[in-house]
């Protein structure tokens, strides 16, 4: 069933087979899926989603997965795109979006690289799956890992969030906590899969995460009746969801779905972690490793991702921008979104709403835009960001 | 757009008009919307549902609303379905699914209720809704409330779980803690209720929760392809969502979408708190209050429910049975679902599967009988169920 015609390196344009298993290209660069697009887009009509699964799994065409039995699924994707106009009114815009990924299984967007992820491992006959993750990433792959019987070995930041660390131990992943950042993790890990053969699935290290994370991108464009917005501001870590729904409008474009300008490509950061907001500042097409790393929102404390130039390029052709914000942006933005519509959102999400805030006021955005914010988790998994300090009343009293 | 004809008591049979507030009939009994089933089934085809909007306004015709624009909407309903092959293999059933109610905003099938009844609330002109809760009800109608733009009072024990504490406080509520039950909260909001005139949203007592509740029976049906499965297990605490299942099932037969014997309901308790399964056993029509409840399963920690009358008739009339399991059965399960199927269940769900195992084993259930058990909510709402003692590396470790 797949419409997959190779692996290919947006560096070096070497290209390589997709049935063979592949992690990065030998430049050391990450490798992307290529489609047959001119046969998709002749083979398959946009009407013809109407009707389908309410996951992820209703862009098969666009997904790498050869078989449909293969399928790992917990029910991921095709999350609700909200009007926020209460939020919108509190922050001065018409059109406020925000498409809420907290809906997922395991509560973020992380299940959808996970979900394409490990279904395309099963397929390619992989047994044991090893990854570096800030916390989420870990509790999602070791869901659907444990859901599809592989092994998993999980190393993460002994500040990881607690929750995530829970989703990990429960689906009985091998799980380690690691004194240091992401990237730490990820060196302990890459010398287990030196020594011991595990498949490497470190963001950006194998193809097929990204193109769970690109149906992101299909959905906005399909929930938007093809009509895109203005402009998509998305959290930035490892930087997997802002590429992927990049590419995604971009194969959207090439098969015909939709036309005219793509909307701007706004990568937001928090300030004690901004590698790409740098890099953009200074126009360049690479970041640089993000020394001191430090913020409350774990997801996005990424010092240097492997596809920064990806993520910056997704910006630069959009005519997009990159923003930071602080901690105590995100906080308070985390209490106005759920006191105004009902919404728990994650920190990453919240630096994305403190994000828009910022660029309405440098006129960078425009009060009648069209504007979607990623709220990539649910705030669930961060109950550290609320203070109880409740009445306590005797079961006779009166309020 | 609705196709309600009016609110009926299922003791007393008296009848309300459905445009004016109501709480309980006169005869203390809850009351159920009816609707215009014979105007229904002819002017709305099964086949109408294809394409529609992936959440539980898809049913429309079924709802309480008059108008569209008073939907309070995060994203609820139509939950995944998924064979649970690897559980099933466990246990001994050849064809076992559950139903994923944790991937509903909130984390739990609460937002089904709260979701229906802040839009129906709100439609009426209600300003103010108060409630005792077991936790999680409290945290989604304080959502749905936020961004309905309404005051909510609420009620919960002062050792209901942490997260639904936070929900609550996070979108703004009046929250206040109890020391006793749900039922104490709730003796403590009718007192606020009489005095300040708030509306009363307790479980039951006001006619359109279960209508949210009713969604997961339609769903059902709609997802088996209107070919009903032979059993359903569902967790009973307050007893809406059985109750809601079991009213589904008797519309959409009156209409003719579905035919044949219905599935057997199966009502599963704690042992701990086992009022229904007690009345049961007894063969009574109506439960007694059960003292000194005690469970890890917060949300059926229900002593005596308003609806008991209304859950034994489903469980009777459909050939079902009561079962109750232990805390130790219930924590056994969420590990099991865990590591066999990737899903972290919460610890309500988790009794229904032990359920399921344990009226297998006594022959109530077949291994060929195709059996469906809800989860009720997200076990990310219950970290406590998992312990961590996990290994810490340095930097430069080895794995």
């Amino acid at each position: 069933m797949s419409f997959v015609r190779c692996l290919e390196c947006p560096k070096c344009h070497s290209t390589y087979t997709a049935i063979e298993i592949h992690n990065l290209c030998q430049c050391g660069s990450p490798l992307l899926v290529r489609y047959d697009l001119e046969r998709l887009g002749k083979e398959v009509k946009k009407e013809d989603l109407k009707g389908r699964r309410a996951d992820l799994w209703r862009y098969w065409e666009f997904l790498p997965l050869e078989k449909e039995e293969n399928i790992v699924s917990l029910g991921e994707g095709f999350t609700p795109i909200f009007t926020a106009n209460n939020l919108g009114r509190e922050l001065g815009f018409k059109h406020l979006y925000i498409k809420d990924e907290g809906l997922n299984p395991t509560g973020t967007f992380k299940a959808r690289g996970a979900a394409v992820g490990v279904s395309r491992a099963k397929e390619l006959g992989i047994k044991t799956i090893a990854m570096p993750t800030a916390g989420n990433a870990g509790g999602a792959w070791s869901s659907y890992g444990a859901r599809a019987g592989m092994e998993m070995i999980i190393a993460m930041p002994v500040d990881a969030p607690e929750l995530a660390k829970k989703e990990c131990v429960v689906s009985g992943a091998r799980t380690y906590l690691v004194k240091g950042l992401i990237s730490d993790a990820g060196k302990i890990i890459a010398q287990g899969v030196k020594k011991y053969g595990w498949f490497d699935a470190s963001t950006l290290k194998e193809p097929y995460r990204i193109e769970g994370k690109k149906t992101m991108g299909l959905e906005i464009a399909e929930q938007f009746n093809w009509e895109l917005p203005d402009a998509v501001l998305y959290p930035t870590g490892g930087g997997v969801g802002i590429i992927g729904i990049w590419k995604a409008l971009q194969e959207l474009q090439a098969i015909g779905w939709i036309k005219g300008p793509l909307p701007k490509m706004i990568s937001v950061q928090a300030e004690g972690c901004s590698p790409i907001v740098k890099a953009f500042q200074e126009g360049k097409k690479e970041s640089e490793f993000y020394h001191g790393a430090q913020t409350i929102a774990g997801g996005i404390r990424v010092p240097k991702a492997l596809g920064d130039f990806l993520v910056l390029e997704a910006v630069y052709e959009s005519g997009g921008t990159a923003v930071s914000v602080s901690d105590d942006e995100i906080l308070v933005a985390v209490k106005l979104v759920a006191r105004t519509e009902g919404m728990f959102i994650c920190p990453e999400g919240a630096a994305a709403v403190a994000g828009a805030q910022k660029l309405l006021a440098s006129g960078f955005l425009k009060p009648d835009e069209k504007v979607v914010v990623l709220n990539t988790g649910s705030g669930l998994k961060y109950p550290e960001l609320v203070e109880l300090d409740l009445p306590v009343l005797e079961k006779e009293a009166e309020i």
